[in-house]
């Protein structure tokens, strides 16, 4: 495809786009699609010969479109917002499209540089402290598995990078809630850590992690001869958007050398809106820090933002320095290779610059304290209505809830739950995602797309009553 | 952005990039940029108002571009080859433009079976049997990093994920050749193997691992009470594309039970000529398989495919099963996030999938074709001229080459290498990177940018002699 054949075809995609975006409240939020029904439905040899263009799109439109769940509708209640703004978009599209990478400053300086400037207004934007450097990862549990390798390191003296797994023979112990994602989990095993290593702090009636039960956990751990190693909380926890204390956890994180990392990775966004900074109180005492702003907020996924406050751990686990990569510039630039997993890297910085500048600080809080009123007017509202609860703070965007007719408990009452959010994703009218809170089932609405004005929360609430009502008879 | 206010920005957009990839040739290659320029020009503090997207564009073009080296231009011969050819730049677009998350199956179930059946025809393409199954990562970095978890959970029987580092005494081991990628070191490190059970087998005058000297080694550390867990095989090492004999490797990992994992992030790619398969002989033995399309094969940045034989080790290491990820299809879909490291992952597939499409397999093995020509016109060149010699065999398109002028030697030698290839970098006519092989410093000429024709390849041949020549007096 030459540059004028790419004009040609990139015009028609963008219409394509800008008519899915307009168009898109009229189609059916979850993929009304069977198990494989995509898949048969394209040939199993590639093409030899090449294809047209306009072949491919429309069998985009055609095949593809109808098996999506479509993120970006404004009856998207499911897992958290994964927003694409348009004017990140963009700048997604002016990085793919100049197709340069940062394996190193010299392979691209602007690439890196535009990256720690953006990274850079965040933390302002964040009210974090100087103390905090950023750098872009593909998603949280990149950041969260980085964060535990860093803590793995630092509490063995940078042994297992020498020594390897057997060099400390006193088992590390990572903490976080039941509540933290099971990122957390999956990077404590990553990381050698070992499941029976991962010890679950109790929580209590608002699902925070305990800090009477943390203290206890690793003074019995100290007792016993484990080495605590991390700590990991959660500000928005995934199921109910529950706060872990952060404060408090980072003082008995302080008292025994422990390694705090925070996972904000869906609250961090509200903290560019001062009046929700109470809920990460004490993150200056964390040593590192997960925020996706490809949730909320409105970067084009993927977008995680990873801060530390000392990058000499990150640098000491993460770098290399063959002679390929090897520039005169070296000592007086940040190589970002040295930040993360992965060698090569997108200029992902383009597309949280395009939309930073585009909404500006303005634009971003105006929606995001939008989203906050109308989840507490949901909450309002649920809690107003007879046989319906909400089921935990909302501090944020989301709303657990659970219609419970009398008479209804237990199994019955898990089978009416999941009954009812399924007959609502499969009507199309909305998306919502079950999950279980205390045992039990019960509905997340997760509140936070773009396009969601109050009349589809209001349209929501309707559905809801109708279908779990009618759901019984 | 309103639908219709990205309809006309993405307009601008689409000229922009069709504008600046018909043009790139007039650019310097390399940024002629100074450490912190880029940096100091743009504004410490994010806008509070919103801006107009021509003003975005704008500073995009007066202060990032200037910044950036340019990977996409005909006169590049860095690293790699890191093609995004434009019908992959429009797959990547729809992709963003769509905004839809696969964390599961159900979460949009074109995304994860789009991929299987791209996967699937990249496994045809490369000739390799229906023992594989595919899944697209970011780079093969996080896919070494993969294989090596995996052989580290078979090795340990699953152990390390329950009972962590400590779980088994024998240290684990690692085997790689010299000339085996940086990511094969950092995986090892991050996979808490430890830089000190890395074992660096030894190479022949090809740069290939001599399969003697990987048998002794296990023999060895067998013997010493250590437990060989993994070997990598470069197919086409980064400094000269060395060849290890994965055949023969795949024997000896055979008798051992060692995990053979096959790097062949760039090399991947040429096994869809059919001529080049004789370098990866015996793939079929290994245990898995890395290779980058987003190298020479053209799709955008970031597209990695890791092939695996058995799939189940993937997802016993890897698998997270949260109520909130629960849907009633798990049990006839693949969830493919129990098949890398993130837990969100975009669309990745649509971008291999316009690219086969639009350029067809004929079209993709017609530019590997070429670019293979060209390499072997310069390979010949510089062997035919005095004091210019070819270091390394040219069974891709990376040529290894050095100039050696009577009377230079050592370190002397070194920085005549170094000067000459600088100072081309700076003039902007070409971008090279210089390694060390055997020791000592020499200029691969990397060639396979799509822009690629023979006439770059001659006149940057001219400029190399002009210039090192020169560079004596």
């Amino acid at each position: 495809m030459t540059p004028e054949q790419f004009r040609s075809a990139g015009h028609q995609l963008i219409d394509w786009i800008a008519d899915y975006r307009a168009r898109i409240a009229a189609r059916p939020v979850m993929a009304q699609t069977a198990p494989g029904e995509i898949k048969s439905s394209l040939p199993a040899e590639p093409p030899e010969q090449g294809e047209a263009f306009d072949t491919i799109l429309a069998d985009l439109n055609r095949l593809i479109v109808p098996g999506l769940s479509h993120w970006q509708h404004p009856s998207f209640f499911g897992y958290f917002p994964s927003n694409g703004l348009l004017a990140s978009v963009l700048g997604d599209f002016a990085s793919t499209g100049l197709g340069v990478l940062g394996l190193s400053w010299q392979a691209s300086p602007a690439l890196t540089e535009v990256e720690e400037v953006v990274t850079d207004w965040m933390r302002r934007m964040l009210g974090l402290s100087e103390a905090w450097s950023g750098v872009i990862q593909d998603t949280a549990s990149t950041s969260t598995l980085i964060a535990l390798l860093c803590a793995r390191e630092r509490s063995t003296n940078y042994g297992l990078s020498r020594g390897g797994l057997q060099a400390d023979p006193a088992p590390l112990r990572v903490y976080a809630s039941a509540h933290s994602h099971s990122s957390v989990e999956k990077a404590a095993l990553l990381a050698g850590f070992g499941r029976e290593n991962v010890r679950i702090v109790e929580h209590d009636g608002a699902f925070a992690m305990r800090v009477d039960a943390l203290d206890q956990a690793i003074h019995l751990d100290v007792a016993a001869g484990s080495k605590p190693c991390a700590v990991v909380a959660t500000t928005g926890s995934t199921t109910s958007t529950g706060l872990d204390p952060v404060d408090d956890i980072a003082q008995i994180a302080a008292r025994h050398g422990v390694w705090l990392h925070v996972d904000a990775a869906m609250a961090g966004s509200a903290m560019i809106l001062p009046e929700c900074r109470w809920m990460w109180k004490g993150i200056e005492g964390a040593d590192s820090l997960v925020l996706n702003p490809h949730k909320w907020l409105g970067a084009a996924f993927d977008c995680s933002l990873y801060y530390v406050r000392d990058p000499e751990h990150l640098v000491r686990v993460m770098s290399t320095n063959p002679s390929y990569l090897r520039s005169a510039a070296d000592a007086e630039v940040k190589n970002l290779r040295d930040w993360g997993l992965a060698l090569g890297r997108r200029f992902r910085a383009l597309k949280l610059w395009f939309l930073i500048r585009e909404q500006g600080v303005e634009g971003l809080r105006a929606r995001l304290r939008r989203d906050r009123t109308n989840a507490g007017w949901l909450r309002d509202a649920v809690q107003a209505e007879r046989h319906w609860r909400v089921l935990a703070p909302v501090p944020l965007q989301t709303v657990c809830v659970r219609h419970e007719p009398p008479g209804l408990a237990g199994e019955r009452l898990d089978q009416h739950t999941l009954g009812w959010a399924d007959r609502i994703n499969r009507s199309g009218a909305a998306y919502l995602t079950p999950a279980i809170l205390d045992g039990r089932w019960m509905v997340r609405v997760s509140i936070g797309s773009e396009a969601t004005e109050r009349e589809h929360v209001e349209a929501l609430w309707r559905t809801m009553r109708e279908v779990a009502e009618s759901n019984l008879s």
